[in-house]
């Protein structure tokens, strides 16, 4: 299973690399280019969880729709500690696959 | 118009600050996490072209698309120039709005 996790400034902050970068394309000629926030990007790929029973049919299908939940709700925990400043950056997530 | 850009190491290039990250995450108790790729997430706001006559109906409609497309050349093209490293980096341009 993959997550993907998208953090960024919050609105309310200031955001100098973007001012820079937005600067810079001013420069190349890039002038066009009202505003600019830089952010991160993180890809996870998540072990499965090997202790559960093989499931068939329904069962397979809502033990997916489970799992996605769960994975979303460790990758949150970890955005919360580690990944994230809560103060001063949003986050997103998305499970796939 | 809205733009987002994600910048992301090739697969091939080694990420210090992803296998740090997993590191970390797995002394917090997150051991379930197999690997951790570290890029960039950039929004950008995009100037109007305003030299264009108001146009109605289908014209309209196709003056969006062929809009979009501009758009998206010229992301592409800060892409190149500035904002992503080809030699060891991939970018993806979204066009939003």
């Amino acid at each position: 299973m993959k997550a993907r996790v998208y953090v960024t400034l919050k609105p309310s902050v200031l955001d100098p690399q973007g001012r820079a970068v937005q600067q810079t394309l001013g420069r190349l000629g890039f002038d066009d280019v009202a505003d600019v926030r830089v952010g991160k990007y993180i890809e996870m790929s998540l072990a499965e969880p090997s202790d559960e029973p093989a499931a068939t049919g329904m069962d397979r299908a809502s033990d997916a729709v489970a799992e996605r939940e769960r994975a979303r709700t460790r990758v949150i925990a970890m955005c919360e500690k580690l990944i994230a400043n809560p103060v001063i950056e949003d986050f997103r997530v998305e499970i796939v696959e």
